[in-house]
């Protein structure tokens, strides 16, 4: 699959939940021009001829391309904020939550890599009160990795000195696997999460791994 | 110090080998300019003007974006690959060089954030030719970090099962570095440089730690 293709059907399986269809073909195609040529380089007449629309056809649907980032960074930000309270709201002990969300979360970082890329390297695009609610899910997010790194320190399954480091550290981690993940690589997605977790787990200096 | 200054005074102690200054201005306008907006959101005439010249006058020393392009990223790269061969090649344990060159790595991609990001992020804009050469150098600086990672697993020193997969974790983490420090952050260069080596040599299983 080349690589037009491949971020096409990436893009596609991402925006189930985006109707009607022409707002979600719209969507599909500002992933697609922003990972080639950048936001600031994309025009909404390049989006709408990559959807197949006039650029009046656009507007219904979007007024700005801000707009466009905003719905992409919004919805990926709030599906990696689910991936993560899953993780730390699950039963189990720190060991098994932690190695549950690294797994995960490097997991989608690798699966979505095209729309991981637009939202993590165009947040400075965003409008002042998108970015600012932006932030906060990303806080969020942050916020209940570190609670899992937290409760593992106090229950002396962890050895972490630093846990605010730890967790920037963890989670720079699986975003940074959305720069460098090829569908053309020797690693699944899946076996990224897979080595991550344990390696996550050791830097944590978890017992038993 | 404002983002602005920031980046002009980050550049500036960066290029201090571009001579002569009309050629060192232009490269430190890119670099802004690039980081700001994105490769192919600046042309030409964007440089010229952040560097207070004409177009006709970026060209005697540039001819294309893509040539400024290549000059930052290779001048980059070739930091990096000097920094981990000088660890590499260092006198001491595989701790210790791992040590070395995570602290130095991971500290140089805070140091130089704003270059580092324009390197990482537009390395599909470069030409064929200069992107393969570009490739090269990742692929040395990539090579001298496993072998200290082998060299560990080789002496017992680490416990490191996936070598190849441990290097890219160890690597993405540096250079990851670069997408969310800040000078107005938590933490100096120098302190992010020692807080992951500690991490990554937990990472790989090191004694002693």
């Amino acid at each position: 699959m080349g690589a037009e293709a491949e971020r096409a059907a990436e893009a596609g399986e991402d925006w189930d939940d985006v109707t009607p269809d022409a707002a979600r073909r719209l969507v599909c195609a500002a992933v697609e021009a922003f990972a080639e040529r950048g936001y600031h380089a994309t025009t909404t007449r390049d989006i709408a001829s990559r959807a197949g629309m006039s650029p009046a056809a656009l507007y219904i649907h979007y007024k700005t391309k801000e707009e466009l980032l905003y719905r992409i960074s919004g919805n990926g930000h709030e599906k990696a904020l689910r991936i993560m309270g899953a993780a730390a709201e699950a039963e189990g002990s720190a060991t098994e939550r932690l190695r549950d969300a690294v797994h995960t979360f490097a997991r989608w970082h690798a699966e979505h890599h095209t729309t991981a890329r637009v939202i993590q390297y165009e947040l400075q695009a965003l409008g002042a009160e998108h970015y600012t609610e932006i932030t906060d899910l990303r806080r969020r997010t942050d916020r209940l990795l570190r609670q899992i790194i937290q409760d593992g320190a106090d229950s002396g399954e962890f050895q972490a000195d630093d846990v605010p480091g730890t967790t920037l550290a963890v989670l720079s981690l699986c975003v940074d696997v959305a720069r460098w993940f090829s569908s053309d690589g020797a690693r699944t997605p899946d076996e990224v999460g897979a080595l991550y977790a344990g390696l996550v787990l050791r830097m944590v200096g978890a017992d038993a791994v």
